[in-house]
């Protein structure tokens, strides 16, 4: 909206009190958007939440009422003119007065609202927002994420296996005080439908004009003839010409030569920019614009899937999962996100740039944006329209049992209303969802869950047409699991050989931070040795999670493969390189399994603060992680890749492993050659020149198996291997590079390094793994 | 309706054309509500279409607009009176003229119409139907169902595996021409919510009357006072005291010490009776009148399902199946209903009797009205309401790819919600279903079709929260197979015992039909021997599935167990011998697996015609076959059953049979003994006695496993055993008795029977098998 708005900046405090309607004793300044919480700790000295356990002592503003204040100048309105208040979100419950009288309650969010208050112009006045305490499910287990099971509060704020416990309240998106024009433009959509083979775009405007009438139509027909309203639309083109303008909105207007918006990898994010004009007597009023990718998406069938089950009784056949961007089929490489601060109050378009630009420089086409967490702001969804990121959103129920109960389902419609309608303009959205886990045990809600059901009823009736998933994972699809080596003993290597998916849409394997976040969290000497203790527990290095006690810094692990770390950093040298071999293994497995596979999505991407241990790519706020390389160079589009059993190997035992060509792109690999070597005992042992004969466009090709004995002195034969540049920015494996040796001798390893080097220009890939007694 | 209602009756004529402007050559007399085909056949001496391929000369009909006539009598209308047409459906795409007028047009056969056509009244009139050809999507494979796949048409007329190709068209339900009051009830329905410990229900009545204005409330407003239009509401009880009674309907009605309806085999159907009064000046002026069953009813997760899968990756759990009615966990024994008709139009209430007494006999408790057929008429779900015969109605989606196309969504919505509104008030309607089969290979359509979200989306919106399935198999059910030996080889024993799933909606066992059904169909000399040949093909003996081609007479199966059979009726005995066992097999099988398992429903209740073979219980319309006694022996809420492994056995080897305790019943079973007898070689062998400790209520109790050295002379000693009385009317397996080992001696059979009798009281169990070289 370029025109007609004058902004009244806003000087807000905050103050908490024990019932709504009781003065505070004290007010702070409040930022806004911010959080209470925030706000509160600045003013009074707070220690910074991120450190050690001094989250702990904002544990009592979960239950206070804060209380938002702020003083409204005297505005001069002219006749033509309406003083109002709007606002993007405010979390959870609140009410908004006026002058001590209520004007507006809502409980959630994500619904925006305006309200006019002009009658306080003249005068001035006092604008006061009551935000409740974040709700608690009285009847479920308390301090634990089940007391977010009756609200559509995200549920992730009540503690997660790498969150800590610290719920935000306040006015956490854009709120401010204006003076605009009555009439002018309220509402403004592009909506459009592509013709069968894309080709060209009907378009239809929706628009809505404020004044005494409400719409285009009968407020022009009120007006005396020649000075009627009139509304301008005008679309450009990726290139900046127009490409369509006209002022006659009551039919759809065609577009030809339609430039598609594709995916990162697929093709350029080609995005459209309208304008639509208000424009009286020639001159413009008000103005809307906005941004228009063209794409066409569904979910189809994954090939081999229509084929199961073969056998009677005969069940249904898995759902569909393979993600289809304008009819092409898109094999989906991402990462799931999670909110990138503890304060979403406190997220801006600054958070969001370093880490989805790194997630287009991973060659990440998709994120999946996990119910536990916010719904993005709108700068998120701008920058994945324009990085080609599409975007799974959940909606905000996790791993809980949300009720079937009136009062819910009431809250619940109005929220995902809100979201549906904010969210299905932006190309990068492609599926929407339910939320996280929901058909699993720990959740509990089942096909016959009514949330579930009114969530796809809206979508079908707001954004038609659109995917919709109840929950993930459904039939086919898997999560988990988390670790290099799974509960059941099995390593990575051989439970992903094993899986038969449609789509890894969650899996992790953690590791130890990079050395200043887990300095940012917590000193020296709590983190080495590393032991469970209050700081490595509340930063998830211990006790996070069921899988294992000492999850996720895996300490057992690194200890049985490895031995004893000697100092800090090789612990986290050691941490990360499972790390980054673990994803590497599960990457290229589940592109391996393509096309019967069509989508791997690790957990998970980002993290809320510094964490001590995590499954995360990216450290808090948006520092890579070796395995980000790792990641990155394994969703390369062509690939050549090597299926590896196991990652410890005795002296003397037949080394095996089989070449495959994973090509994620458009046109075909051409025939080549792919050197391939092992590397051990300071040796590097020639296995096989791979002449290969390429793979087809958007297809795999399978190579040799390797076959080589080790040596039977190769665990002690030429010292131990270090980890040289891995841990650094730009160190993921280059063809031919070694990594340097040096530096753990002495130490209380007890491994050689067994490097798989695979010499294939820009294909090339390198293993890194051990042999060991 | 009891008041304020003259009927007029209509002569009703037909004819054929082919345009629908076109004048008929001839008309027909036509009988209302019936069918054209049938009209047209009755006049023209037109063979039975029951016999032999006497339906094929019916084909034509298909690409017919068929044309009913009326003429419309004088008559004279107060001036408070209006003359109506009303129809409950037309099959399928139809106008209605008024003089050669269009006074309507609609497609679909499932929503009732009403038209005031009182300016006809004075002079008289004419009106006219015309009934469009049959849909036929020209996308898709001519003469097969896929022709139905772009309508609400039910797919089964386009021809089955056990349903000719014979299309109906015409008008298929009541159709009236009446006088009646301006002023009347238009609509009266009973909704209610019960309280959560199901002692209360509130009562909502949602009436609607008729007169200038269409609500009670405004109605009453603009009438003198003293002489207001008063609604006045009275519920009785079961048995026939006055519960409730109210004029003030403004408000829920509270009904206190409700009387559950509760399904067959778990308490009395109770169904109260309700009655709308319209009232003036103290005088009724029309009523409406129905019957309410209180019930509340869910899907839960079945028992075990929770904890699958266990390893990682990790998918969802299975859905829900286990039916709980009132709080009270159901095992679902049941049958799969199809159209008893060709044309439905034929149906009545008394085409419907036998049906639902036969299923109530038979201990069933759920009827799954399958998806490939209509939606029954009002008599049917009355029917269900009094026998305790919960309904699984499928909307009239069947084995097809029904597109997202907005012209079918269209007609999707308007005939799903007619059904809705219809159906919802029903006491024995229990699950929603979108159709059969539609996630299999044979269908493609998935979980993003648009069709079954719009159909989740209605059922949500007018009838919140009742179950909605997708469709039939989801996720943990299972359908087929459909023969004694499956197409892997396996037996129906084996499979089942392999077999694991929540619910069991179809399987089948075929048989060659009961003799007189057979020789309605074909003459005896074309069906013996058992050949392929246009009856036995046309009537399903040959050729009728894909798993083999001699399905569904199987001789080759029973060849191969038995030899060659003698005559027409000992080839008969033997089929119908195989279905009873297989049937007994699955039915118990699918209750051991209790509560992992909650639902068995056999592929098919009835048929449509008469067949030569089928997977029916009964004969076309009614006629039970061995196999009906056989199932209502297997579904007795408390049994003695025996897993058996096979059918066949060989001389001298071992015998082995697990007995269990079968308890659906909400009492334990108490403890008490078994006498187990192997019979064969004309003796009889005392295998054991077991002394049970009864089993809990609702639950099963696993016994001993039989075991016995089988004589090695035993194919030869005593000769062949013969079917008895078997195949007669009550002649199902009672406990202790041997059937009848005469008859089939010097025929080509190469078995001896071999009968294992469980003599437990009314629990007692028999099952006959053979020993063969």
């Amino acid at each position: 909206m370029a025109f007609n708005i004058q902004m009244i900046p806003l000087k807000w405090r905050v103050g908490h009190a024990g019932r709504g309607d009781a003065e505070p004793v004290e007010f702070v300044p409040a930022a806004v958007p911010g959080a209470a919480q925030i706000d509160w700790a600045r003013a009074t000295d707070m220690p910074d939440w991120n450190i050690g356990v001094n989250y702990l002592q904002y544990r009592w503003m979960e239950d206070c009422f804060w209380i938002y204040r702020a003083d409204l100048p005297k505005t001069t309105l002219g006749a033509d003119e309406q003083l109002i208040f709007k606002c993007r979100g405010i979390d959870y419950k609140y009410e908004v007065y006026l002058d001590g009288e209520i004007i507006y309650a809502y409980e959630g969010m994500f619904r925006p609202f305006e309200l006019d208050i002009s009658r306080a112009a003249a005068d001035g006045g006092e604008l006061s927002i009551v935000v409740y305490p974040i709700p608690k499910n009285p009847d479920r287990a308390p301090d634990s994420r089940e007391e977010a099971s009756s609200s559509c509060k995200p549920a992730v704020s009540y503690g997660w296996d790498w969150h800590p416990r610290l719920v935000p309240s306040g006015i956490w998106d854009e709120a401010s005080l204006c003076v605009v024009k009555k009439e002018r433009i309220l509402h403004a959509e592009v909506r459009y439908e592509l013709s069968g083979d894309l080709k060209c775009a009907s378009i239809t405007v929706d628009a809505k004009i404020g004044d005494a009438s409400d719409t285009t139509d009968s407020a022009a027909a009120a007006a005396p003839p020649g000075d009627r309203p009139l509304l301008r639309f005008r679309l450009r083109s990726p290139d900046g010409a127009i490409a369509l303008e006209s002022t006659d909105l009551g039919t759809p207007l065609i577009l030809t030569d339609v430039k598609l918006w594709w995916c990162n990898g697929y093709g350029a994010p080609a995005l459209y920019e309208w304008e639509l004009l208000l424009e009286r007597g020639g001159a413009a009023k008000d103005a809307a614009n906005g941004r228009v990718g063209f794409r066409k998406v569904s979910l189809e069938m994954n090939p081999g899937a229509w084929s199961e089950p073969a056998d009677f009784p005969k069940s249904r056949s898995h759902a569909p999962i393979t993600l289809t961007l304008n009819n092409v089929p898109i094999f989906a490489k991402g990462t799931n996100w999670v909110n990138p601060e503890i304060f979403p109050g406190a997220i801006s378009a600054e958070t969001y740039r370093p880490l989805l630009e790194r997630a287009q420089a991973a060659h990440f086409n998709l994120l999946r944006v996990w119910g536990g967490g916010i719904v993005n702001k709108d700068s998120f969804f701008d920058m994945c329209d324009s990085f080609g990121l599409m975007v799974w959103q959940e909606f905000p129920l996790a791993c809980n049992r949300y009720p079937d109960t009136q009062q819910y389902l009431s809250t619940l419609e109005s929220e995902a209303t809100a979201i549906i309608k904010r969210l299905r303009k932006h190309a990068c959205h492609v599926i929407w969802c339910g939320g996280n886990e929901l058909f699993n045990n720990w959740s509990m809600m089942t096909d016959q869950s009514l949330p579930l059901r009114l969530l796809d009823k809206l979508c079908y009736e707001l954004d038609h047409g659109k995917p919709y998933l109840p929950t993930s994972p459904i039939s086919g699809m898997a999560h988990g699991c988390y670790l290099f080596v799974y509960p059941d003993g099995r390593e990575v290597y051989k439970a992903m050989a094993e899986a038969r998916h449609t789509a890894y849409t969650e899996f992790g394997v953690p590791s130890i931070s990079n050395l200043d976040t887990c300095l940012w969290a917590a000193p020296r000497d709590m983190l080495f040795p590393m032991e469970k203790n209050e700081a490595t527990v509340a930063h998830h290095a211990f006790g996070a999670w069921d899988g294992a006690d000492d999850t996720w810094c895996s300490i057992g692990t690194l200890r049985r493969y490895l031995g004893e770390p000697a100092s800090l950093k090789q612990l986290i040298e050691w941490s990360q390189w499972l790390q980054c071999e673990g994803y590497k293994c599960i990457y290229e497995e589940a592109r391996r399994q393509k096309p019967y596979c069509s989508m791997a999505l690790n957990w998970c991407y980002n993290e809320p603060w510094p964490t001590i241990a995590n499954n995360s790519l990216l450290n808090y706020p948006a520092s890579p992680k070796p395995a980000y390389y790792a990641v990155a160079e394994a969703c390369r589009s062509r690939l050549a890749s090597a299926a590896i059993p196991k990652f410890a190997w005795r002296p003397g035992e037949e080394f095996t492993a089989a070449l495959w060509l994973l090509n994620d792109g458009q046109a075909p690999i051409g025939p080549g050659a792919a050197d391939v070597y092992l590397e051990y005992g300071g040796e590097r042992h020639f296995l096989l020149r791979w002449e290969h004969d390429g793979a087809p466009a958007n297809g795999n090709a399978a190579g040799p198996t390797l076959r080589h004995r080790l040596a039977v002195d190769a665990a002690d034969a030429g010292g131990v291997s270090g980890l040289g540049a891995a841990a650094g920015e730009g160190g993921a494996a280059g063809a031919g590079s070694v990594s340097g040796l040096g530096g753990a001798s002495g130490c209380g390893a007890k491994f050689s390094e067994l490097k798989l080097v695979i010499s294939a220009g820009d294909m090339s890939s390198e293993y890194r793994l051990i042999i060991t007694e």
